[in-house]
């Protein structure tokens, strides 16, 4: 079964964008495969607010069905996406049963808290990025729900970066 | 030179304690020389919110001298500690450059802050707990001031539990 996969580039202090959105504090990590990450994923699950900076950076994801939640945007002002809203629970729950490739959540806090309440979390693999923020995008947004996680691997990087992955507890096998 | 290090547990969303200052979402991790811990320490800094937790659970630091930075503890009521007030910055400053075992900064977020501001906190080394907490006391007291930081080791404990050490950059060698 293709899993729901929240990968993410995280400060040490649990932070996944700086307080204006920035991201000049993720180190380079050239040894790092950005390629054979993204081959393992053919679906991609964003919030409203990544989605904003990822396309004003000019990213881009050809090849993939991007999917970005979001009860504001306009559909048809964004033909490149799929703009899913009030939808979203269902949406997500039916694009995990179909085969394929895993989802990939890309960001951010507050998509990452709806779905993990849902139960439709699989993994969450952060790379911790050596450097405090000391405030910013939260890893997962404020609410107050615990999750037991089940470390399943560790990779440390030359620059610092120690990339993390966690199984989610109660999540299907 | 002896150190000062910011060793505490703390969740993979970078919380040190739960939002009811809870600790019960620390794994019990039987791996862990929690002795030879201890004996890299002579000289214990902390807040006052800390303070008041671990003493209410009946903690003690037998041999070792316990600051406790506070502006509102009366000394005469805490005659187990040294509260320390506006000349917290100085008394630290001081005790860094005393001889002795390595300074242990126990907690919590906002005293940390402080210290790292005026540049006093020589390692963070934090134990990632396998858990999002979703709200808490944060592993650093939102600052606004990023704080690069050094990888200088790393350990992997049967519970799932990771113990990261890092330098902060800048500081003395």
């Amino acid at each position: 079964m293709r899993k729901l996969r929240y990968q993410v580039a995280c400060s040490l202090d649990g932070y996944i964008a700086g307080a204006q959105d920035e991201f000049d504090w993720i180190v380079e990590e050239p040894s790092f495969d950005f390629e054979a990450l993204h081959a393992q994923f053919d679906t991609i699950v964003m919030g409203r607010r990544t989605y904003e900076i990822v396309h004003a950076m000019g990213e881009r994801f050809p090849g993939k069905r991007v999917i970005v939640a979001s009860k504001s945007l306009r559909q048809e002002e964004h033909p490149e996406v799929e703009v899913v809203g009030e939808e979203l629970e269902a949406r997500v729950r039916e694009l995990r049963e179909q085969p394929g490739l895993d989802i990939w959540l890309y960001g951010g806090g507050e998509l990452f808290s709806k779905l993990l309440g849902w139960g439709l979390v699989d993994t969450v693999e952060p790379a911790i990025i050596p450097i405090l923020l000391g405030g910013g995008v939260p890893l997962l947004a404020s609410s107050g729900v615990r999750q037991r996680l089940e470390l399943t691997s560790h990779k440390v990087y030359p620059s610092g970066m120690v990339l993390l992955a966690y199984k989610v507890r109660g999540a299907r096998e």
